[in-house]
Formats: C-alpha cells, structure tokens, sequence
C-alpha cells in the first residue's frame, strides 16, 4: 500500500544523516497522504545504514498501525497531533540535531538576526515551554504534539510561515508541505541557529534584523509576489 | 557564446560546495568578460548538484538576459553595481558562509588580526549599514551595490586590496580579478571571520595586528616587491 | 583463544575513529569474557589504520598477559579495577574525545540539559578530583581505575545507570555491558558534552533539564517498561 | 640528490591537508640531513594537489638552493636559523592552522590544562612577542627564526620537551627529530589549542594541570623509563 509514500519518506530520511542533522538513530521525518489519511514514519531505533524503504511504518491518524513490520517513531504520537491540527502540513521531521537542540537546553526562542533566516522563517523560531510533570507522565508525546498545536494558536502563528519550533529540554521539530520541504527547513534551522550562537558571541547586544530586511526576503521567495528560483 | 566565459564561472560556481561555503544554493559566482561588457552568473534557485556550465546565464550591464534558459541570480543587480563602478575587478562571489555571516548578523566589522588575513585583506573587512526601508522596498538588490560602491568610495578603500565586505544582516560579497579570485577571497574571508570569532573569545582585549605586520604581509605577497610563490 | 572476543574487540576499536573520537593512538576499547575472566584490549600505541583483530592483546584480571605480541595498552590497570568492581558492565572505552576532554579539563560535571543526554545517562556525568601527588607516582592507571569505583560507591551511582566519567586534566571513560555499547556510550557522551558546551554560552544561567522529564526519558529506553525501539 | 630525503619531506608536507591543518598553500614541512647540511623544504605557493617529490627545494644553511625549479617556501629563513641553533630538531612545520593561529592572534601562551597537552608538550606552549618595525623591515623571516631561538635560550626550554611555539599575530611553528614528527606535533598543538579554548569557555577560572600529572604523563612518553606504545 502506498508504495510511492514510503519510498518518499524512505529517502527524506536518508537526507538526515546525508546533512549530519544525526547521531545514531535519533530523528524521524514522516509524510501523510491527505486523501487516505494515512502516513508513514520511519520505524523505532532502526539504525539509518540498515533502513530500506519497505520499513517504513504506515499509522492512521488514530494511532493504528496499518502496516509495518516494525513499530513506529516512539514520537509517532506528536505527529499526529501537528497532522491533525495543521492541515495545511504534509510532512514532519524530528531530530536531535546539535545547535537547535543547544537553544532548546537553553530555553531560548532563536532570534531572526540575518536574511538566512528570513528566507525560509517568518520571525524568531519559538521555543515552548517544558511539559508539566502531569503531563509528561500522562501522554509524553501525544501532550508534545498538543502543546505545539496550541501555542501556535495562541501566537497566531502560520505553521507554513513559521516551520519550526523548539521543545523545552528536548529538541526542534520542523514541517512542509512534504517530507522533503520538512527536512530542508530542518537543515535552515540548524544552519541559522548555528549562525545566531556564533552571532551574539561576537556582539552580546546584537538586536534582530529590520522588520522591513526581513519581510523584503520572506516575500522574495514566499507568496504571490516571489521571484526567487525558476518557477513563477 | 562566450562558452569559456561560462565555463570559467561553472567551476568557480562549484568551488563554493567544495570549500564548504554554501549550504543548498545559498551562493553565486559571476565573472565578467569586460570587451563585450557581458557576464555569466549561476542561475537562480539551481542546486549545485545538478549545475551544468551550459546552465550559466549571459547577462549585459543593463540587465538584460543575453543567453541561458534560467533567471540569473536573483543577487544579479547587485554583481551589476559592482562591475559597473570598479573596472579593475572581473569576479564576484556572494555566499551566506557561516562566520562571515555571523560577523554581517552582529553588524561588526572584522579586524584584521594575523597575518593570514593581512595576507590577503588590507585593513579590516568592513560591515556596512543595513539598507533604510525605502532602498529595500525601492530595488533591494541593486541598492545592495550601490551602497557597497558608495561606501567604499567615501572609506577611499581600493576594492583589490579590501576584495571583501559584510552586508549587515545579510551575508559577505567578495571579489577579484576573475571569478576564481573571488571565490578564493571568499574561502580567505571564511577563515579570517572563523579565527577572529576565536581570538576574540581567546582574549576579549585583542587589538589588531601592528600596522607594520600588517603591511609586509601584504606586501611579501602583492605589488611590486612582492617574493611570495613562483612568480617574479 | 577467544578469536571472537578479540574480533568484537577489535571491531568495537575501529569505531572509535570512525566517529571521530580519536586522534592518531588516543583512544582504546576493551571486552571482557566473564566465564574465563579474561579480557581483550587494544594494544599500546599502534595506530588504528594498521590495527588487525589478531593484534589485540588477551589479558586476566591479575594483568597477566596471556596472549598477543604487542603490549597491552598502558589504561590497562584502569580497565581491570573497573571489571573487578563492577561486574555489571562487559566493555570499556577510554578515549580523547575533544569535548569531553574539555570538560575534564575544565573540572565540571555535565549537568544534563535535555532529552538527549537523558535518554542514555541518568543524571549529571560526574567529573572526579585529581590523582594525588602519592596516587600518581605510586601506581596512576591502577588508581584512576581505584577511584572511578570508589568514588561511584560513595555517590551511589549505578554503572549501567551512569555509563560514563570525568577524570579531571584527563578525559572521559565509558563502559557497558559490552565493548559497542561502551563505544555507543562514549559517541553519546561527546555529543551530550558538546551540546551543554553551547547551551552554556546561548544561556549563561540556565539549569538542568526538570526531573520528570530526565525520568520519562530514561525509562522509554531502560528498564521494564521500555518502550523505544523493537525489543519488548 | 637526497631523493630519500626529498621523498619524506614530500610525504610529510602531504600530511598537512590530511589532517586539516593547512587551507590552500598556507604551510610548509621542511627536514633536513645533518651530514650534509642541506634540508629539503616546500616551494613556495605550490598547492598540495598539485605537489610532487621532485618539486622539494633542496637548500644550504646559508640560504643558497642547491636544487630545485621552484623558489622556496617564504618562510625558508626561519627554518635556518631554527636548524642552526637547535642541533637536536630534523624537522620543521609552519601552518596557520586555525585554533593555534587563534591563540597567537590573541597573543597568548596556551596552558597545559590536561594529560593530551602534557603527553606531548612539556608546559605551556608559549607565544613571543611580535618582531620590532625595525626587525620586520630588516629581515621578517630571519628575525622570526631568531627570536624563536633568543626566547627558547631566555626561557631555558628545552626545545624537543617544548616542540612548538606560537608567533603573535602570526601563527604555529613545530619541529621534532624529523619532518613526520614535526607534522605530529603541528596536529597535537591544534588539538590542544582546540581543547584550550573550549576548558576556558567551559570553566573562566581553570587552573593548569597538577605539576605531577604533568610530569607523570611526559614522562610516561618520553625519556628513560618510558613505556607508552611498543618500543623498550
């Protein structure tokens, strides 16, 4: 069943250690197909060398395992929630790659300092708060998903404006129309939050770039009246 | 036509991954033939994985495409400011580098201190001003030049001894007498803007290198007494 | 004897380089066959890309050599207090590795910051005291060895729970209940260092990851009710 | 003539990229063959891809070149004096590699804050001061070499305990019994200034090692009783 889906998510999984975003097997992109409503994710603690994409893990959005010989992303759960709640979503990555995870140690929300940002991220990249203790031991995952969901909704944030967030002491998840768009904006992420350490360590006082320098590169390459790239 | 020239900038376009400067198409070379007033430049949006010399768009000075299926860089009206104004270059390379950027996000200049960047950068690498409002929204891309031609004309800098400078909040331009020259000033300027990060963090107090360094090295390697390497 | 002991040995040794843990000789891993109490270890100073299986020296807990004809490497004493202490584990790792060592050198414990060091080491890596002047000159590896242990009890930090140490002005060991999964610990231990390296910087003041969330991820990948990965 | 010769100093200039130590032509590997008198040594601006055996400059103590097409290595006159002070080294390496060039930029000596740096390294590595106007007019590379030499005398070290010294606002030379053993040491020096300058971040206030692991370590490497790796 949706032999092409899985081949799909197959190979934006092979771009994360292809972009050194991991270590062993720790991260996992996943695509939906929006008519069937199913999605397949990369199954548990399969080391990347050894994955082919018949392993890929095809889920229902109530969690079911629909086909698979493995089980599924222990994450699986947040990404039905962001599925579920953003629909404007086809594609989801988590990793644990190492500067974004260093902001979400540190509790920080990754300022918009430069153009390379702008490009791809409307604004500063949100960092949530942790889980509270109840909710941790409730539903981790699934309470993961359910945080992000309703903190976008309190910023009014547009999940295709803002692609990614930071989760409290854990790591970034990042999204896109498909699997491949989420694991480009994974690697942006990684490269700006890089860039914005590097950044406030050679000026402390460093403020964000203009609102103006920042809409001027968003919309060079978002929206009706982009001009980036080849297509019109 | 002119299928050297497009040659020529192809493989400058394709030292910018080697050297590690780009991340996805996060760069542009361009190299200008100054008897017909035209230059090639890598087309816009075109991952460099899949860049064929054929690929490479003729350009005039006024703008307009000459030859190539591909838009030009959407950086193209900035490659034209420069070219129009400094006669004595013929490269240009723009990359989004991870320190050059980082030292452009924090609106510093960066000083010059060692012989490394002496070597091949008169004088610190300076950081412009951001553009105001109206110029992004009038001709961002254009504006960029100009202001780079206007400030280092008011700073009297001569563009072959200082063949770099840092956009505020946006990234490096580099340049040179080909478009090899640039990219390899642009590789220079990586370096310098990665060791200056780490001398600063080494002893906050640094001054730069004493002026007398400063200027044999650069003159051990360019102008008339120059005796580094194998050419007279 | 023990040909495949010393084959896993020796496989578990060319990790090391592989996941850029070492320079040049830096680094060894030994494993130990608990039914006849002997155990392989790298030999001393060899470098790693002339390494062979057959090259690895076979050693007893009294530090007899029992076979190879190459010395042992010079850790070695440090290797045989631990196996004698604790009979839990099955594998060690000593290494340079460039961030851990850092941290040893800086004589701080890495507090756990977030899920990635959660998932594998419970609580903070501790960094031990220095060797006294006595200890040093009396017997150093036998003594680094003799602390690790004795400064573990004192802690009443469980092995399997805490996989890794500090020594101060030194570097990091790891062990497990085998030689790969020493070297899995070490790979996560630089990792874990590396990220707290940066959150420090991104957030001068932060703290450690809140307990409830250290212990739900400790527990998804320990313990009886484990639920990452395919095992049961 | 001294083909052997020329071959090791062309297998020793080659380690240099392999080990990240040099970006374009910035580095030269010499050795030299006492009987005679003459050393071998880089040519000067010759990048590494395209360096063979023959391209080797042959050179007296006086400075003639006895053999070879290409000029040699800028830097030739440093290497001389340091060969005609220090009887005991047979090799010499200059780089800019970018952590050690760092902590010259900054114009500090780098501590010996752990057993890596003590393996190899008896003490600090220390940073001179920069020549005089007057010393960089007269003769930069000469002065260079005779300042190494005067501060090395001043200090009474001891130059194959201490194989490596730091040019404020310059950059690293290292040495040892041969061309290899200088490269040896050129890599252990960057190691160490890379680990050097993460303890400090980590720790602002750290101390050196303890004199007697310091001296336990050295020892355990070098002189009479010895017994790291497999030589008596």
């Amino acid at each position: 069943m949706l032999e092409e889906l899985k081949q799909r998510v197959y190979e934006a999984n092979m771009e994360l250690p292809k972009h050194g975003l991991v270590t062993f097997t720790w991260g996992n992109v996943s695509e939906i197909d929006r008519e069937t409503g199913l999605f397949a994710i990369k199954p548990s603690g399969v080391p990347y060398e050894e994955l082919k994409p018949e392993d890929m893990v095809l889920m229902d959005l109530e969690g079911n395992k629909i086909e698979g010989k493995y089980n599924p992303s222990s994450d699986t759960a947040t990404h039905i929630e962001l599925y579920k709640a953003f629909e404007e979503i086809g594609g989801i990555v988590h990793t644990h790659s190492s500067y974004a995870t260093s902001w979400a140690q540190a509790g920080r929300d990754i300022p918009c300092y430069g153009t390379t940002h702008a490009d791809y991220i409307y604004g500063e990249v949100p960092c949530l708060r942790c889980l509270t203790e109840q909710e941790i031991k409730d539903a981790y995952e699934k309470n993961t998903g359910l945080l992000i969901v309703s903190e976008f909704q309190k910023m009014k944030k547009d999940v295709l404006a803002v692609p990614a967030v930071l989760c409290k002491n854990h790591g970034p998840f990042s999204w896109g129309k498909d699997g491949m768009e989420a694991v480009h904006n994974a690697v942006v992420l990684e490269e700006c939050a890089k860039m914005a350490f590097r950044t406030e360590l050679i000026q402390p006082k460093v403020k964000p770039a203009p609102q103006a320098l920042q809409d001027k590169h968003y919309y060079r390459k978002h929206g009706a009246n982009a001009y980036y790239g080849q297509t019109k």
